[in-house]
């Protein structure tokens, strides 16, 4: 069963290199696609945030695999795939929550997109309060650990 | 450029029919697909909350704007697709973040999941706090408004 999408926009920035921490400075250009009118962006100004599903498209099949060490830590216990973020995943799909900056036409500025410069997006939604995580959030030391130098 | 998934994943609920309003007391299994293996979700417990991507497979072409005013009310400003999280999108994704209930072996138990019985999984992945959005949120009006029965 199928599912086939198609890219909304791209991303254009300064990070070329696949690389997995580092991108508290990245400013990101998301522009549509030539088939997506400008009315798709219509009052998006009024949200702060957004959410951001891309494709790792440059990530290879061949690199994915259901479980294992945390960026092959072994201090770090193994993991399935579903608890990590990694994109070396089945589907590929990228998500993160970017700040929005501004908006010129069909172009936005983003802060906190950890996507390299030519990513295929493939959805954007606004960030309502009422789709954050109700009660409170635990999750393991070892999420913590890899995550320190992530937006920096 | 198109862009092939596969669905990892099967939601099973009590929500059979498409509306928008009541799913704070809807409890979903998500059962993997049988081509992933039970590794694939190893610790996974560890995490209080997940996101779900998904596919509104029932959602239909011919509904989908680019924009429009939101669920059709007038009183509310004309707002692009990207600006809504409604389900008629192009590529159709949904997401969501959900609570951990439980998971045995193949199988997660969640709460919040505002997807219909049957429908497809693309992507799980952990929340994790230093994805949550950095500084304060802002939204407007129309966006509270339209979410007041959402979760109930």
């Amino acid at each position: 069963m199928d599912i086939t999408l198609q890219p909304l926009a791209f991303v254009t920035n300064n990070r070329k290199d696949i690389t997995d921490d580092y991108w508290g400075r990245v400013i990101s250009e998301i522009q549509l696609a030539d088939h997506i009118p400008t009315a798709a962006l219509e009052g998006i100004e009024a949200f702060s945030h957004l959410e951001i599903i891309f494709h790792f498209n440059q990530a290879e099949k061949k690199d994915m695999v259901f479980s294992g060490h945390p960026r092959g830590n072994p201090a770090w216990p193994v993991t399935g795939i579903f608890a990590m973020r990694k994109k070396d995943r089945p589907n590929a799909l990228g998500l993160t929550v970017v700040e929005l900056i501004k908006r010129e036409g069909n172009k936005l500025w983003v802060r906190n997109l950890d996507a390299i410069d030519g990513t295929p997006v493939l959805d954007i939604k606004p960030v309502m309060k009422e789709f954050l995580p109700a009660g409170e959030i635990r999750q393991p030391d070892w999420s913590s650990e890899l995550m320190q130098q992530y937006w920096k």
